[in-house]
């Protein structure tokens, strides 16, 4: 761990500010990461005056040509079919293909989960990736998955993604034991719909490979009730976006409650210093790092329109999936999982009696 | 309008602190609605000492004894069948009855909603009641439903919600034509489930009854991008819970950044008048009245946690919906919502068109 040199397939032409802050973005992870080299893949027309203004950058990169690029408005099966020249598609195949140990990339979501399911395929026992990220609550953070890959969930759906999220924790958070919760409107055992609860079912036997703490609410989300929130990719995408919009709203309405007095104006003169770590506490860069789970590969979303050191952390959370072995860890886990409701399938009894044994 | 005389039904034993914040909260709703009078539901020997206590509440109130009362944890089917002589019921019945205008209960949800499903039915068009609530934005406030009534629905349920909602934000907030938006998670037409892009292409029509704005997602929530924000009860609870977490969260990091040095603590005593106003700009009991829409009725969910305040605005939704017809409105509204949804299951291809040509 963390000897072995790593390298990093880079989208340069995805995202809103792209190519510079890809550039700009590797030049910090180079210096915050040592031991790391990139693949750039993308136009060298526009990456080599960017790259060769960084000093020492060059040396650590690669520029691979990439003569197309996936567009923010293209459709997920357009960029599958037909941008297999582009700089995501050919980053996604460079760590497919183990030329690469991951690939981050800042473009398009739905094109990079379709062209990275179909170069990476999902590892054994998953059925489908999802994808994951950190929310800020109280206690520090939360991995919340599905965010959207996946609009409706069955039971094997919820279970693995719980099997992600809680290796992601590990890795991600150092957690040896994160607590698992699934996303539901209430906590009792009877609450929800039927995939929820047989999806608890399982979670809930001695033998599954979580911490399995039950259901959880909105509301436990923020709270840092558990380390892992599991939903569906339709109420995550919700939750999480419900969130995003509620810290903005505060961030306003803690501005305007400085404006309306001249004392609170002296105030914020006072507090200011404060303000700004409390907006670091929150910053959303810190929660760049989006990732698709289940992949027999690693996959990082970084939000499309991020600054450099947003795509640095993006990057970082790359880095840590890889060193500390996440995939080999993800499929330890979906094993032990498979176990359990195999168990599960034949003979729904005995699983509740072992549920209802704990 | 405002001239009769509103006589609300109360159920007295309903609420965390039941009954004595249904009395105070009775008697400060007294003040500000003149011309309402109150049938306050529960045991008499717990409720005489405490409306006696209230100068001159007794002239607009009567006590109706009733000997039972429904628990927190009663399940609603539990309630419905074997709490026929609780507060909550009798107070349900009174205002199904016509002996009051409209009923307001702090007490268990799930049994609120089962009893007045039960002794008010749906009014004619609706399929069943959602319950909604108001949101802080930017701009001002947003309806939300349904928030949990319903963990499943189809494309009539939303549609149907999309007209309740409109009427509602036109009573409470008293907009001509409140902008209504469907949650999902993207703005695109081809974005999410069929019952969404169904109920879409039916709200979409030029003759549907609602100013239809399309697809939202779930940050416009926060942002007030719409009057009134549409889903089903499950990804409704779930985002309303998401935003009160986060809420909490925030207020306690903008504590926090006010403890972290002397200079804030200084910058604090200047701008606590401010955070003060801030605090009040999202107090939740500003944002208490859920209100079950779609019933042949009117019924006002208070948080079963509310304090005195929060009880009479709850009352202040029941008085406003009373005073301004809602329900009326609601049936001619779904009325005209009807001629559009037979259309579309008649000829498809029709309503497409008439979608496609806005």
């Amino acid at each position: 761990m963390g000897t072995g040199k790593i390298v990093l397939a880079l989208d340069g032409m995805g995202g809103d500010h792209a190519p510079d802050v890809i550039v700009n973005g590797a030049d910090i992870a180079r210096e915050r990461y040592p031991g790391t080299s990139f693949l750039l893949f993308g136009d060298p027309a526009r990456l080599k005056p960017l790259v060769d203004k960084r000093k020492g950058l060059s040396q650590a990169l690669e520029i691979v040509p990439a003569e197309d690029a996936v567009l923010a408005e293209d459709k997920p099966s357009f960029a599958l079919r037909r941008r297999r020249k582009s700089s995501m598609w050919l980053a996604v195949e460079a760590a497919a293909q183990g030329r690469a140990d991951t690939v981050v990339s800042a473009g398009n979501t739905g094109a990079l989960l379709a062209i990275s399911m179909f170069a990476m395929r999902t590892v054994a026992g998953a059925h489908r990736p999802a994808l994951a990220s950190f929310v800020p609550t109280s206690r520090g953070e939360t991995v919340m998955l599905d965010l959207g890959a996946n609009l409706e969930c069955d039971a094997d759906n919820l279970a693995e993604f719980a099997v992600m999220g809680s290796v992601f924790a590990q890795v991600l958070l150092g957690l040896d034991r994160p607590k698992v919760g699934l996303l539901n409107v209430g906590s009792e055992e009877e609450k929800g719909h039927e995939e929820l609860r047989q999806a608890a079912r399982w979670l809930r036997r001695p033998e599954a490979p979580v911490n399995f703490h039950g259901f959880v609410e909105g509301n436990d989300i923020g709270r840092g009730t558990v380390d892992v929130v599991v939903t569906d990719g339709f109420t995550g995408n919700v939750a999480l976006k419900s969130i995003e919009g509620t810290a903005k709203l505060y961030t306003q309405f803690v501005r305007d409650a400085f404006r309306t007095s001249t004392f609170a104006k002296i105030g914020f003169l006072f507090a200011a210093g404060a303000l700004v770590k409390m907006r670091k506490r929150v910053d959303p860069r810190r929660y760049n790092g989006g990732v698709f789970l289940g992949l027999d590969g690693v996959c990082v979303k970084s939000h499309g329109g991020t600054d450099a050191l947003g795509f640095a952390y993006a990057v970082g959370v790359a880095v840590d999936l890889v060193r500390y072995e996440y995939k080999n860890k993800l499929a330890e886990g979906l094993t032990k999982l498979r176990e359990v409701t195999s168990v599960a399938e034949a003979s729904p009894e005995a699983l509740q009696a072992g549920g209802g044994a704990e």
